[in-house]
């Protein structure tokens, strides 16, 4: 093997871990950097999403890594939404019509334990944990990074740098405080936020509601979800906006209103949250953003994972876009024969519009998820589609299966194809050309043409 | 007349100039701040635009202020687009078939002299120049200003804050560096940067081309336009990529190589720009952007015009949404019966889609300017509307005649509706349903149908 080049990763979590494991595959030395302690040892500090959606595009970079056994036992499979009314009702509304595709809960501390595990089975990787980047020079390709424990300063260089530190990344704000080059970024928050609570297990341990599905109260503007966890509890997310409304996070100010507002709207669940007054004081409420950035590398620096594109939670799709990068990463590395400067411009090329579709499509997901969920036009369109992936397997998918199950496309062709798949049915649901009278090969047939045309109009305007 | 607050407008360009004028109209105590020398008494400073396009969004707030009259006088009409062909030949490609329908070239420093010259009127009004703003304390109202002459800081309080300090405001940057508030907010720059030249007067001291025109040289990836000057001048730009192509800003490094890019790819022109090579490297070379943010107002102080919503020239609408600002808060303040709190919050709920969207509009025409108005298809799009505004003057009105000559639409209507009817008309053109063989009165039913069957998808989804 060639004598590879010494990388400098700046944080371990989840993108920055898979990255260190899958380039010392490769035989490059690593040094991997993380400013938080070894969560191995310690507890997870609050603030950040206890378990996560793992879908077929982080299976496909598991996969890639050799770890796609070794995953697939901590996964939880989740078959579907299991929906809730405010009248207790429950629905589930699978995510496939085929019965193969389904996505799963995981514990992020367990997925980032067995990646840490890995890596450290390499010994040309450096693992240093209870260092905080300051500041990135770009120019020298050093690193100025918070030694914690011994409270000192020290440099790190390298010949590649990459920056996985998360949304909040160091590394692209020393890109945005530079002049040297014209850094495109942006941040945009929702007017929501969220919080995490815990359905703890029921009195025979088990857990309280359905453990294979990702459960949903819609409640138009705001919603709660939960997602299984191994210890039989699930974790629960309220999200809720700031202000407006009857109630928001500006106005649950005492245990009394917000023991209230879950008993009215969400009482099958307020049943099952029996720390519900502490909790919801106790856990930080944190804002949803979505972070942009362009271009993604300069000189011998590259941004990866959150860090160059946050988005907001509501396609399951953050993690997996994340590993994601680190296959598409390494499928660039090797068309470029293990040319990093010209890995980092075909990867950034190739990878930036996908980055960006499923910034977007996630953005549409708030909307579907807290509202459309429960309407009719919605429900029926949602009925077809089921329909028509359980008939023609091969020949039809869903906005949501092109963009969870369909690791072979990339996200923008998936937003482009779906959204307009989405119009072209609202369209004819809405002009009752689609009905029980067709056979669903004719309902295909129509929804198809729509799609195509709705298509060709975009694409006439854009090239 | 009640007696009114104290305002302070950082800024007096263009929006602040008329904005601080509206207010005085209103009664209001004003402390207008400008960090430039007075523009009446010195030259304008390079790396601003020196001539700008004057349409119907302006006319509307100018007529408000009650000056239509006089800014008529300082006008230049601009009839359509003139194409100059790489061979030299040239095409009007009218702006508009109904005949009324023209936009204006003006001097940036004619208008705002005009607007200063009629603040002056106002006692109430105190006009300070050379203080440049440091810092804005969002929680006390209180500007920090750096006095240039007596190179001393000074801080000026008051009751509200108007930022109106353009694309790089400081308020806007005081607004992002607080932790108080979520601060969504985004800068994007183009591939492209531009410069400006000049085509001086000929030798009978004329317009060396057509004066009533805004000429374009449309060259694919880059382009030339040149809007008329009253001196007999033209101010010229050039938009061109930073890098890629065969020519580019930087490898045009030398005289030589810039004489051969324009003799090559714009021979016309380069026969009368005698001053090229020196004034391709004395004047600066920009970059092109757009800043979005939300919320434009915190407690006491909003931003307006540019450092609310900077946007990239191609549709030459910076200034004229600029002063539509001016016109909406004005129609804000009356409906809130001069309650200033409660115009800040429904002003920015009013207006912040129309900024999203003519920054967006404007990016749509950077594609179409530089490549599109060549292509075949969009040449016989445009014949086919300039025919149908012609025939049909109350029936239809193009994207563009929506955008700039449609000054009682707010610009999101504009977009929606212009783009659904250029990807319907392309769609229809592509697929020879629109042919010679229809009557224009046919062809403007299919085109609208069409319009909005697609108009109808978009909004299924978003509602």
């Amino acid at each position: 093997m060639k004598n590879r080049e010494h990388l400098l990763i700046i944080g371990a979590g989840l993108c920055g871990s898979l990255l260190a494991l899958r380039m010392a595959q490769h035989g490059y030395k690593i040094t991997l950097v993380e400013k938080r302690p070894d969560l191995r040892k310690e507890k997870l500090s609050a603030g950040r999403s206890i378990n996560l959606a793992f879908s077929d595009r982080a299976f496909k970079a598991f996969k890639m890594a050799g770890l796609e056994k070794k995953v697939s036992k901590i996964l939880i499979p989740m078959h579907g939404r299991m929906l809730h009314s405010i009248d207790g009702e429950t629905f589930l509304s699978k995510y496939s019509g085929r019965d193969d595709e389904y996505i799963n809960s995981v514990s992020r501390t367990e997925l980032n334990t067995l990646l840490l595990n890995e890596i450290e089975k390499f010994e040309s990787v450096n693992l240093i944990f209870n260092h905080s980047c300051q500041h990135l020079d770009l120019e020298n390709s050093t690193g100025v990074f918070f030694d914690e424990k011994n409270q000192q300063k020290i440099n790190l260089t390298a010949d590649f740098i990459f920056g996985t530190d998360g949304a909040g990344s160091v590394v692209r704000q020393s890109m945005q405080s530079q002049k040297d080059f014209l850094f495109s970024h942006s941040q945009e928050f929702l007017t929501h936020g969220y919080k995490e609570l815990n359905f703890p297990p029921n009195k025979e341990n088990d857990y309280a509601i359905e453990k294979n599905a990702l459960h949903i109260w819609p409640r138009g503007e705001n919603m709660l979800i939960a997602l299984p966890n191994p210890d039989q509890s699930f974790t629960v997310t309220l999200f809720l906006a700031y202000e407006g409304g009857e109630y928001n996070f500006n106005n649950l100010t005492n245990p009394e209103i917000v023991e209230e507002y879950f008993k009215k709207v969400y009482p099958d669940a307020y049943e099952i949250l029996p720390n519900l007054k502490t909790e919801f004081f106790e856990n930080p409420t944190s804002p949803l953003g979505t972070v942009k950035c362009s271009p993604w590398y300069y000189n011998k620096s590259i941004l990866m994972g959150d860090a160059a594109h946050a988005i907001v939670p509501f396609y399951g799709q953050g993690m997996n876009a994340s590993f994601e990068d680190v296959f598409v990463f390494d499928e660039c590395l090797h068309d470029q024969d293990f040319d990093l400067d010209k890995t980092f411009v075909s990867f950034s090329k190739k990878r930036k519009e996908d980055a960006d579709a499923i910034a977007n499509l996630a953005l549409d997901n708030f909307y579907e998820m807290k509202s459309h969920t429960a309407q009719d036009i919605f429900l029926r369109k949602r009925k077809i589609e089921l329909a028509l992936e359980k008939k023609f397997p091969e020949a039809y998918a869903s906005k949501y299966s092109l963009v969870t199950f369909k690791e072979e496309i990339p996200y923008k062709e998936a937003m482009e194809k779906g959204r307009a798949q989405d119009k072209a049915i609202l369209s004819l649901l809405k002009h009752e050309k689609l009905n029980d009278n067709q056979s669903l090969e004719e309902q295909l047939k129509l929804i198809n043409k729509t799609t195509q045309q709705l298509r060709e109009g975009d694409f006439l305007l854009e090239n």
